[in-house]
């Protein structure tokens, strides 16, 4: 079992992703991002997303109902859907739901987050929070009749309500539920870089002993991905690659050992 | 089986009709459309829809690639993911689908609309067309394992893309694969009226026998919908209810013979 996880980003070559899937021969299920698109999106609504930066450092985007409409515009309408479609083209049976679509992935409300605003402590709600469950019979029972299921954020919580979630928390709620040995992640960079402005500073790879270390090293949004990437480890994941999404074969080219792999 | 149409109307209203739905005893799939919420989204994005007459007077939505992307985003996005999260809040584990998932919903590309530009003739080709199968197989997984699927457009044509159709057609393609018997369409209105400003004009009662007469005295959507509810009695639906998704309790109301009854 592999997850593969197609970033959000605007250059991810998405028919070359699902190229590569079409021939695959192990199980696999989709997750996706679709951040450009929402960023987009509110934009031309006239309602730009506002980042929240945490006390601790993590930066996450602000939820509020608004957004979730955009979301569920972004993530579980245009993007999951052409990605179904691509897939469609490309004879994978995908079907495409989000974390409210029988309960797939399901969490907990963030009890608040805490920022800084100017000089005072505030904690601020919104609808966004963590997923903790998964429900395995519907995917398996997918699978299981050869369907592909394709998902994406956003989850449902406790109260039955949407709520946001980072995909990566998805990605590691998914690999503990199926016990995938193997994620791909893939970006719009060619790997983990030592200089993200410097493509041939590229690292090949990482050992997932290593992964903690180099948490503390980074800000914002990384920290949380490479935090995400140790819970896998945790949880029994076995190789973790960081593939680029922007080349003619992004899953073929990850399997191939390119890009960064963490093991 | 029944199938539970939703009409794309603002002022329908959803949480009643889910309320209803939960404590329905009969088996049941819905069916919805997101209608205003499209046009909003197209008028917001500053791409207003553009509606073609044919030269046999049926009225059509222009479905170009961009107007797809935004039924995607107001249909299988938006409006579908928050009726599955009112489901979920009434206790309904609802599975939301377009007709792309699983190829649910798929048919065939139209060939053209015949359209006249001023006094000249003109074909115009499009990403539309008529829903002709039905995934039965994905259909019945779902129900038998207790989950109710929430249906919408855009669909899968015969190239594997996704195409607009009319809500009424899936619901014809559905009656006939599901042999439902008992079809509820909620609209914004008491049920068919006499004369459409008059509330008071309510027809409580038309025979099936007479839907091709009615066909005949009306224009644009409204005669596209009753060819639509003739086609089902054609297929062996014994009743259909029109009713007013505007009250506190749109389904229970339609069962209980108010609104417009077809049989």
């Amino acid at each position: 079992m592999i997850i593969v996880k197609i970033g959000g980003g605007r250059s991810i070559n998405l028919a070359g992703v699902i190229e590569d899937l079409a021939v695959l021969d192990e199980q696999y299920v989709i997750v996706h991002g679709a951040n450009a698109l929402r960023d987009k999106l509110a934009q031309d609504l006239g309602q730009p997303k506002q980042v929240l930066t945490s006390v601790k450092g993590y930066a996450s985007v602000y939820s509020d109902e608004k957004l979730l409409d955009v979301m569920l515009m972004a993530y579980a309408g245009l993007r999951n859907k052409r990605i179904v479609e691509l897939c469609q083209q490309h004879g994978i049976n995908a079907v495409g739901l989000c974390g409210l679509d029988g309960k797939i992935v399901q969490g907990k409300r963030n009890n608040g987050i805490r920022v800084y605003q100017g000089k005072k402590l505030k904690i601020v709600r919104d609808f966004s929070g963590k997923p903790e469950t998964v429900n395995v019979p519907l995917l398996q029972l997918l699978l299981d009749n050869g369907y592909v299921p394709v998902l994406t954020v956003p989850i449902i919580d406790e109260f039955n309500a949407a709520i946001n979630t980072e995909n990566d928390d998805v990605v590691r709620v998914l690999q503990q539920a199926l016990e995938a040995r193997t994620v791909i992640n893939l970006i719009e960079a060619a790997g983990f870089l030592k200089n993200q402005d410097d493509a041939a500073s590229l690292i090949k790879n990482i050992p997932a002993a290593e992964l903690e270390a180099r948490e503390q090293q980074v800000e914002g949004r990384m920290k949380r991905k490479i935090l995400a990437f140790r819970k896998l480890f945790e949880q029994g994941a076995s190789r973790v690659i960081i593939g680029d999404g922007r080349g003619a074969h992004p899953v073929r080219d990850a399997l191939a050992g390119k890009g960064t792999v963490i093991e």
